[in-house]
């Protein structure tokens, strides 16, 4: 109680409050809050006014693609608009997070459906809160040839995928999820023994 | 180049904008930056408006105190300004956060001044470039009885509490520094040589 008070009188409450919502963003604590904090204090005019002017006009200008659900400026995305992407080709992924790491990579030219999250019993996400209607919707039209289920290798990940899988129509499209397996770069002795189980058992010629 | 690339093209200029300054925050990085500007543009309404607009206001309303640097919306400081606070015990800090932590042990109650910083021949930081000059015509007034050096124990800190101490009136003022010894909770196998030195050169009866 005393440490509160004193932060408050110290501080005062704007300083107080500017700690405390930088505090709330994700990866950030009371410590790295109060760092950025005197760093954007010092320099005001160079980042910290053009730091919350660009929040606001990206708050305003960023969309979710009503297509996909990817973020960008334009809608329907750039991805979704782009005439040098395959579109018959459609991964699906559970967060633009995952949509960027694939982007990264440079290696899939396909099209993306960002669901918005994944199907959880225990959290009470259902099929309604996520996109899955407008991914069943897409799958319908016969242009998709190939839908990749990109979702993570956990039970929420693996029945959200079970899920879709179900609810597409096997004979008009081919149905793939990602390779499971030991991790470029990743060694066996750390690995759990699931992977190394799907590992063993998805093993390939080496020859 | 083809990530780069690839990037822009998948977030938008907007989206790569607003990551790239929130990568430039101390202690951000580009995954923690992309993690933070998912979670805005999801609650932007709730966090992201209301964070930019924090933080314009804040930009306005939170000054440096023109008497001894402190951050807050009240010039001067509510510290300078407080009638509870002891006047005539000065304990003059770097920077800003300095000040938080001792005020955070509520376990002084004398007023402060702030450096905004150390001198530094390496970095080429003079008197001239801190608030050196306003503590000397501070402590010259003869309401101050004792000031304390509460400096780091690095090369820059030790060289900064000597020039100031030099540079005050040693009969009128006490100038004290901040103990040096074994951190509370610290372990004398991981204490560094010097810290241990000093230590046992400032040893007290225990008894």
């Amino acid at each position: 109680m005393i440490n509160r008070q004193s932060e408050d009188q110290m501080a005062g409450g704007a300083l107080d409050q500017m700690i405390k919502m930088l505090a709330a963003m994700p990866g950030l604590g009371q410590r790295s809050a109060r760092r950025i904090a005197l760093y954007l204090l010092k320099k005001r005019a160079t980042v910290m006014v053009p730091l919350a002017k660009m929040l606001l006009r990206a708050a305003e200008d960023i969309h979710d693609c009503d297509i996909c659900g990817n973020l960008d400026t334009h809608n329907p995305c750039r991805i979704c608009s782009s005439a040098r992407r395959d579109s018959r080709t459609l991964c699906v992924v559970s967060h633009v997070s995952d949509l960027w790491a694939i982007e990264r990579t440079a290696s899939f030219n396909g099209v993306y459906h960002v669901l918005g999250g994944l199907l959880s019993a225990l959290d009470g996400v259902g099929p309604q809160d996520l996109r899955i209607e407008g991914l069943l919707e897409r799958a319908k039209d016969g242009s998709i040839n190939e839908i990749i289920l990109a979702l993570s290798a956990t039970v929420d990940g693996q029945s959200t995928a079970h899920y879709i899988a179900d609810h597409l129509d096997k004979e008009q499209l081919t149905i793939t999820r990602l390779a499971h397996g030991v991790p470029v770069g990743g060694e066996l002795d750390y690995l759990d023994d699931g992977t190394i189980i799907t590992a063993l058992n998805s093993r390939s010629n080496a020859a």
